[in-house]
């Protein structure tokens, strides 16, 4: 097992990553401050996990919330429930929430943490590659708007995260791959290095070799903990996590919550980060080919759907959180490893990517 | 004009309580940084008051959502259109939320801009006299849930409080009663010099003498600014504030939300809380007789509805923020002007205080 930290001061947590940590008390149970704790888990995750998790909490009053699985239902009317779940329970503000299962379980969990009598403390056990690499680490919790992703929202940071890789095991080779996006994201924007160790390294991941995995969730947590204890709430570089993340929001509601992974989406937005970066002479073509190289060797898409237009993009885009007075802000990058926040994009080189990706040969 | 300051570092921020305030966009302007302002009001308020607010933000990309009133609205899908309305609107995570009206609005406006894009800037114009002295100073926001009040929330400060006290002119009766409920806590709770002051002022409240509400405003906010600065997230001495709560949430849910005002409960949970205390060999029945006479004139109601029965407040108690381990914690008077958390209140008293409220002659 390896422990990394978010250095927060004193609101300061562990990551532990390794395998079989999920029913690992002493793991979890010192992080438990009160005498209750609701698991909110899906209809996918909790049938082979919930109940090595629930064993782990034995001799504490524990409850778990069994929500629907998919993107679509990362709602405001599936946090109620959460919210009447703790309440049938009489759930009181020393309870602890607990998320059990990918990016959409953490989100939302952790709001409901948030906001439960004003803010109850929070675990997250996630149980996807993209939830351990990135969505469980920093305390961005959300749940979705029809109008836009993530609309609706909190800072609000766990108390611990553990990161059982052997849950990766079951995991489906198309979530796999979503994961990997976000894994690719943090060579691209910040750690040459690690982007090198992924070409050399990605078909040992898709293999699910366990020394890799292990090694790549280590590596994007200890980049996203970095970044996250410099800018916790995302007043300046925390906005390069976003790369990809303003046209991967706009496809995912574009198209409709859960039709697109997250990570599928992510993966397109970043070929058109990387296609604008290159239209405004930062990257080089040979730079753009090992993009789009390691991404369809990670068996992510490199095209938003055919279905988008450039319209619905910019209707989209217009909501995104990044913007500041009416002017769009987007992640693009200056080289291989080096992302940065660019507020001046032309808006005839933004039109140029958009049409270049929407043409379908 | 009189401003007291709220003390929490660099959150740290301005209650400005005074006549004219309202349309005053030199005190507003410098709390919005963005370029976008949404004015959250109700259908009561608004026809009253919105227009010089929507003047004071002249040169502003100004909007406007208007809500129904009262607190049955007070609910996770009303905070809903709030957030369409930002999205709608295109409103970026610069954008300012500013609540103008009562508890109700604060409280739902507050949490908006607590969530939207995971925060945005705020500000109160508290229009009601229980707002100017109580729920629009120290960052509680929260709407209702049907299992229980205040359940869905987040401690969230605004940029400032404008508390223009013109607009009592135009608060019904039973408002003003309300309100005064909140400010006769703050003399029972801890301070006892203003509570006799309200024993020879009440009158002079009543006919809304305006000097005499600026004083009794202005030591309420600033009870209310000290417990705040000194306890944010009622991890102790800000509980003393929930005086007559537990019981007054009790009876705002159990006869539904929006039948009882919010100070009219709590002016019956604070009878309750003075009788328990009374029988614990607290508060002498001297003392008590002050208590009710004083609510008494101030023409609140001291009991609680008759279609309530010790089962209700029991099981409508059982869900209180306060409660720690299964445990009810009280808010109970030592003595006039000193209030005490109490965690061990004899099950058997808490029946006679209920029998007693409950026996309606």
């Amino acid at each position: 097992m390896k422990t990394l930290h978010v250095e927060l001061g004193d609101r300061r947590y562990p990551i532990h990553i390794g395998p079989g940590l999920l029913g690992h008390a002493e793991l979890l149970r010192p992080h438990i401050a009160g005498r209750q704790a609701l698991v909110v888990s899906n209809t996918t995750v909790a049938p082979l996990y919930l109940e090595p998790v629930r064993a782990a909490l034995d001799g504490l009053r524990h409850e778990a919330v069994i929500l629907p699985d998919g993107e679509q239902y990362k709602t405001l009317e599936t946090l109620n429930t959460v919210f009447t779940a703790l309440l049938n329970h009489r759930f009181d503000r020393h309870c602890t929430v607990i998320a059990l299962g990918g990016g959409v379980i953490g989100d939302l969990a952790g709001l409901a943490a948030a906001c439960y009598q004003r803010g109850v403390p929070f675990i997250q056990i996630p149980t996807t590659l993209l939830a351990q690499v990135d969505s469980s680490v920093g305390g961005k919790t959300a749940v979705n708007h029809p109008l836009g992703k993530n609309m609706i929202g909190a800072f609000y940071q766990p108390q611990c995260v553990l990161a059982d890789t052997d849950t990766l095991a079951t995991l489906p080779d198309r979530e796999l791959s979503a994961g990997l996006a976000e894994v690719i994201k943090y060579g691209l924007i910040r750690d040459l290095p690690f982007l090198e160790w992924l070409e050399r390294h990605l078909e040992a991941l898709l293999a699910r070799d366990a020394t890799a995995l292990s090694e790549a969730i280590e590596r994007s947590c200890r980049n996203k903990a970095e970044i996250v204890a410099a800018d916790e709430r995302e007043t300046g570089e925390r906005a390069l996590l976003n790369l990809g993340h303003t046209f991967g929001h706009a496809i995912e509601t574009g198209v409709g919550y859960g039709e697109w992974l997250h990570g599928e989406a992510v993966a397109a937005g970043t070929v058109m980060a990387a296609d604008l970066s290159a239209r405004l002479g930062w990257l080089s073509q040979e730079c753009v080919e090992r993009v789009y190289a390691l991404l369809t060797r990670a068996r992510l898409p490199l095209k938003p759907p055919p279905t988008l237009t450039s319209g619905d993009f910019l209707r989209l885009m217009a909501v995104d959180k990044k913007i500041k007075d009416g002017q769009l802000r987007l992640i693009l990058l200056r080289a291989l490893g080096q992302g940065v926040i660019a507020c001046d994009v032309d808006a005839r080189q933004l039109h140029e990517t958009l049409d270049h990706a929407l043409t379908h040969p």
